[in-house]
């Protein structure tokens, strides 16, 4: 609503602010922001080696200017054929995919592919160390999921059942991780008392 | 040489054809195809699961057309911060770079970057295997380097020594990798050599 000076009412603008969600725990950085940061927390202090792959790309056409860097000018973006993250810790393999929902009471599985789901079976089998980092948005939660219980509810999606994992699940089969201001999403200590 | 009719004297056409090497080996692949399949053959045997990493590319400018994928209209190739090659055998965590080099007598420094050899102190300071994958196409040999004596000669090289590693240290240093018909560049059984 607009007043005849073509100002608008204080009031309905303070309260279309209010409508984005007051996020005082993580300063409105996404799950990715938090958890590259994490990992350069973990590398300066030599805790672990973990990095974000790159965004895989399909190159179609490079132009090569003279005197100056090739100019990638077609592309597309392909489907990843694993996880996001992988690394090292304490000579251990590290590999986890990082999700957030705005979803309130489920984590849908369409957010992972089946392929990236045989990619953690493989790492498993290799007994490297996988997981799923799952924010709840609307709850400001962050959840480190073990792989074997993605398996489990994926299986039951496969045999016909529920299509996401309930959020009373991922807080009873998962670990809460808390929001630091330091190694922001501390998940190798959930990761170490899930798996020690 | 040409014949007035215009075809070529048989005896040069095959001696030019002469020129490039003969590879009864590797059927003329480079060491890239050569280590994907090996990594293929790893993963459809359960050995190992080792992917390459995705070219990293800074996306400047993307399109959206309706009803059909997204084109990247503008990019461009960044270096790569850490190694080409990662992944789990044995719950133990491997890293590579794999590069050729048609240098016959040595093999340059300056096909790594400072900041993968940072990259892989950083994995051996967290007990993963780093290593090199060297061939020489001339000599159509493929070596296992371990890290530790590449960090030598990169050393040597910061200290105003010889800019590169020679065939013969990389011959004393390393391990030939024989090239076979599956694993073709069987680096895990080399690698399992030097780290035992």
């Amino acid at each position: 609503m607009r007043y005849p000076n073509g100002r608008q009412k204080r009031s309905s603008l303070t309260q279309s602010n209010r409508k984005a969600p007051i996020r005082y725990g993580n300063r409105g950085m996404t799950l990715e922001e938090d958890i590259n940061e994490t990992n350069d927390f973990y590398l300066a202090t030599n805790k672990a080696v973990i990095h974000k792959k790159p965004t895989p790309v399909q190159i179609v056409k490079v132009d090569y200017p003279s005197r100056s860097a090739a100019v990638i000018k077609e592309a597309y973006f392909k489907q990843p054929s694993t996880t996001d993250y992988n690394g090292v810790y304490n000579g251990k393999y590290i590999d986890f995919e990082a999700k957030e929902t705005s979803n309130k009471t489920s984590f849908p599985l369409n957010n992972i592919h089946e392929h990236q789901i045989y990619h953690m079976k493989q790492v498993t089998a290799q007994q490297g160390l996988s997981f799923l980092i799952i924010r709840f948005t609307y709850h400001n939660e962050t959840y480190f999921f073990p792989a074997e219980r993605l398996f489990f509810h994926w299986q039951q999606k496969e045999n016909g059942g529920r299509k996401s994992i309930s959020y009373e699940n991922v807080k009873e089969e998962g670990i809460l991780i808390p929001i630091q201001y330091q190694a922001r999403v501390d998940y190798l200590s959930a990761m170490n008392q899930y798996f020690v």
